[in-house]
Formats: C-alpha cells, structure tokens, sequence
C-alpha cells in the first residue's frame, strides 16, 4: 500500500485507528474456546467488528507464537481473512525483527512474500544491513522502533551521544542516511511521551509514525495528535487491550465495536 | 542446562563449537528436495554428522520462517530430533527478540515452554523490561545482543555516552542490574572484534560469551580464545555456513563432519 492510498483511506473513514490484535488464548471469551481454532474465531469476530473504524491491524508475534504450531496456524489464518475481505487494510506484522543482513533478507522475504503483509517492525540495535533489507519491496514498509512506549524505553533509548543526541535521535537520522524515506519507512513513537513528538517530527516531517501505548498504556490520544500530526496525518494510533478485551461475555464484538467507534469518533475530530 | 552441565560437555567433548543451522532451502544439496521436509533431511544428516564435535546447536529462525508454517514445522521437528537423540546438546534459538514486558513474556514462553530450547538471543533496545521476562526459568539462559559481528554494529552500538562509555558497554552494565547473572545470562560478541573481548571481559569476566563470525565471517578463532577465554572456558563459538555448506553434493554430512573436527581439533588446544 502507497502513503498516498493509506491517506486515501484515513481521509474515507475519518479514522487513524490500528487495532492491536494481541490475542491471548487465555483472556478470550470461555464460549469461543470450543471453536477449533478459538484465536482465529476471536480475531475474525474483532475485524468484522471494527474494520469500519478503523485503517490498520496489527497482530504481535509473540502472541502467536507462544501457541505453538497452531498458534502460527491461527495468525496465517487471520491475515488471509483481512487480505479477502478487507483488502482496504493495511496490514502490520509486529514482530520487531533485525539481524545480519543475510538473516534480515530471508526475515523480509518471510514478511512480505509467504505472510504478505504490508510492514514489518525492526528493530534498530544491530544498524544499516539489519534493516535495509527490508526496504525496497514495493508497496512495503519498514516501522522502525525510535521511541518504544515502554518503561525500558528510558534505558538505552534517551542515551545521549558526545554531541547530546540521544539514541532515538541517531536511530532516525541514520535511517534516512540507508534510503528509509516517507514513503518506504515509519516510526514507532510511543503514546506516553507524547511531547517528544515535537522533537521527533524535526527528523521526520513527513514520515508516518505508529503510535502504541494508547489506552491500556494511558497515553493521550489529544496529546499525540498535537505534537504529532502532519499536513498528511502522518499518524497511525495503535490501540490493543482497551479495545479487544473490552468485553470477555458472548457480546465481546459488539463492545469492541462500540470502543473502535468511539476512538474513530475522536480521531475525526482531529481530521481537517 | 546449568552453566556447569555446559563446562562439563565442553571439557568431555574439548569443544566449544555451536553447528548454526542457518538451513536455507536453496543452498541445501539437490537430492534432499525429493524428501519429504527437506530441510529437517539435511539438519539431521549435519546433526548426526557433527553432534561428536560440538556442545550446541543454533538454529537462526529467520531461516525456518522464511518457508512459512512448512518451515516452522521444520524448526520444531530438528529441534525435537536433537532433543531426544543428543540430549546433552544446548540449543539456542537465535531470534532476536525483545518487546514490552507482558510480550516478552510471550516470547519466553514460546521459546522456553512450546518450542523448548535452552536459550534464546534477544535484542536489548527496549531495555530492561524487554529482557527480564526471559530471566528466571530454570536452566534457561537470555543470550543478550552486546556487540554483533555485521556491517551495521557500528551505527549504534559504539556511540559513546557523555562519559565515554560506549552503547555496548552500557547494554552489559544495565543487564547486571537487572538480574543477569553468569548462570542466566549470555552475550553475542562478533569474533570480527576479537580484541574488543578485553573490554568485554572486565564487565563480565565470569559469563559465557555466544560468538559467531567464525568461518564465513572471517573471525579468527585463536584470537577469540586469546582475549575471551575464562577459566571455565566462557565461550560458546558458532560456525554456520563454513560447516553446513562446506559440501552440497550426497557427501555434504562426510564433508561437515570433516569440517566440524578440524574446528573441535584447534578448540581442544585452546582448551586447558
């Protein structure tokens, strides 16, 4: 998908929502755990529910992946079912990769060719050739860890160099400096450090940035868009836990439903 | 596996060896293609061929995703095999992970519980509670990025604090006051550095050190052991493609066999 279309798609729905689907076995609904496959089951019911609010999703790894096989199974499942019947969607594989190049090479094949989703989160640790093979498939994305919306985030990532940049700031000059641009490459800023936006948007005017840590991690979505937005929106508000777990009865769909919509409602708000 | 245990297989065996099964559909030698899972023929005739020579296996999971749920069917089915027929082998699961806590516990659950490997390699940009969810299961180990042996380590990883002190060294220090410890905790340290291994072991003389780079990298190995080696060995030092691919005709095993001893064979001279 191109900045152009994904804007397209905002502009239509009036919505910069991505909804997080961090599906644990343990926190759905008792009545799905019949279901052959519970967490697709769940999923399905969650995108149907709110693909109208919202422009993204994004499956974490880890979530799947401690399910094994079959966990696997489940998000292959998913995303093939976002690709049939919203093909509008832009799709993040949250999975925070990077390794040699070689590795980071067979990772964005893995990515964007057998799981065909449209972006893929790096990590940025191991520098240039963990990341650049993850550029230059049409269409596809790298989103970057910046600014992590964590408590580890203070860490290793406000570390400031002889010159007083901190890391996060190395992490995205030097990321213009491989061929990430606008238009092949994205951030992840967290929600709780929403004043950092500022200084963040210096770097990247243009860039889109994803932003976590809305909701259950208690960031501002005023405050993000504030600090954060662009001419282009330029932003994608991720939201997990507060709106797929709203609810655990068998009306678990139709509470997530209302949750997006209310989301979706204040992020038109802060449309031109 | 205690870190005991693992000296123990290293002074038996007088090798510190980890075989990288950095197993690529394309690279393995034609006639294993008619096999029903390709990938798993080859991991057990290399297994079978080197478990003699060497204390661990690595398999890079960028390889076995790359190939989708075939591949990670794969993953599972090598590391089932070495663990019911060379039950004294480490395994490392290099993967690179690292995301906010209730994910990284995930994560440790995958790789310790469904996956059951002995270690995993995680990536520390998000910090403190990225890694801490790893620690604390019983003979498992964090095998923490450090200093890598790729192109891009020097983007981030030597940018030096207001006191000098460089990214990697600070990734060292934090992870000790996290709960890093020799009996819980690994480092991956590029063999292309071999003399950085000094300053590495003043922060952590005691601890285990994962070293690729040899072989295909070009990393001298008597250098390694001249500035990393510790009194109980404290290096685990991984070839991949210069023992997998040494071959790619039927007599690829013979071949990494081969390979695998002369590595075993300069190993036990380094070895006390």
């Amino acid at each position: 998908m191109t900045r152009e279309e994904l804007y397209r798609n905002i502009m239509r729905k009036r919505s910069f929502l991505c909804v997080g689907l961090d599906t644990d076995i343990n926190k759905i609904p008792q009545h799905l755990l019949k279901e052959e496959d519970p967490i697709f089951a769940f999923n399905k019911a969650i995108i149907d529910a709110t693909a109208d609010f919202c422009i993204a999703y994004k499956p974490n790894l880890a979530f799947y992946e401690s399910n094994g096989l079959k966990g696997m199974e489940s998000l292959y499942r998913t995303i093939g079912y976002i690709r049939s019947s919203y093909p509008d969607q832009f799709i993040i594989a949250d999975a925070k990769r990077g390794d040699i190049g070689n590795t980071s090479k067979m990772y964005a094949e893995s990515f964007f060719g057998e799981m065909n989703v449209d972006s893929v989160t790096v990590a940025p640790y191991m520098g240039q050739d963990s990341v650049t093979p993850f550029l230059g498939h049409d269409g596809r994305w790298v989103i970057l860890l910046a600014l992590t919306s964590n408590k580890g985030a203070d860490d290793f990532q406000y570390i400031k160099d002889s010159n007083g940049i901190p890391l996060y700031q190395n992490v995205l000059r030097r990321s213009l400096e491989w061929g990430g641009n606008p238009d092949n490459m994205m951030y992840v800023v967290g929600a709780t450090r929403a004043e950092m936006l500022t200084d963040i948007r210096r770097t990247v005017p243009d860039s889109f940035l994803l932003v976590p840590g809305i909701g259950a991690q208690g960031g501002s979505l005023a405050d993000v868009c504030k600090y954060g937005m662009n001419s282009k929106c330029g932003l994608i508000v991720n939201s997990s836990r507060a709106i797929i777990y709203a609810d655990t009865t068998e009306n678990f769909a139709t509470v997530a439903a209302q949750k997006a919509r209310e989301v979706q409602h204040e992020m038109s708000s802060y449309l031109k």
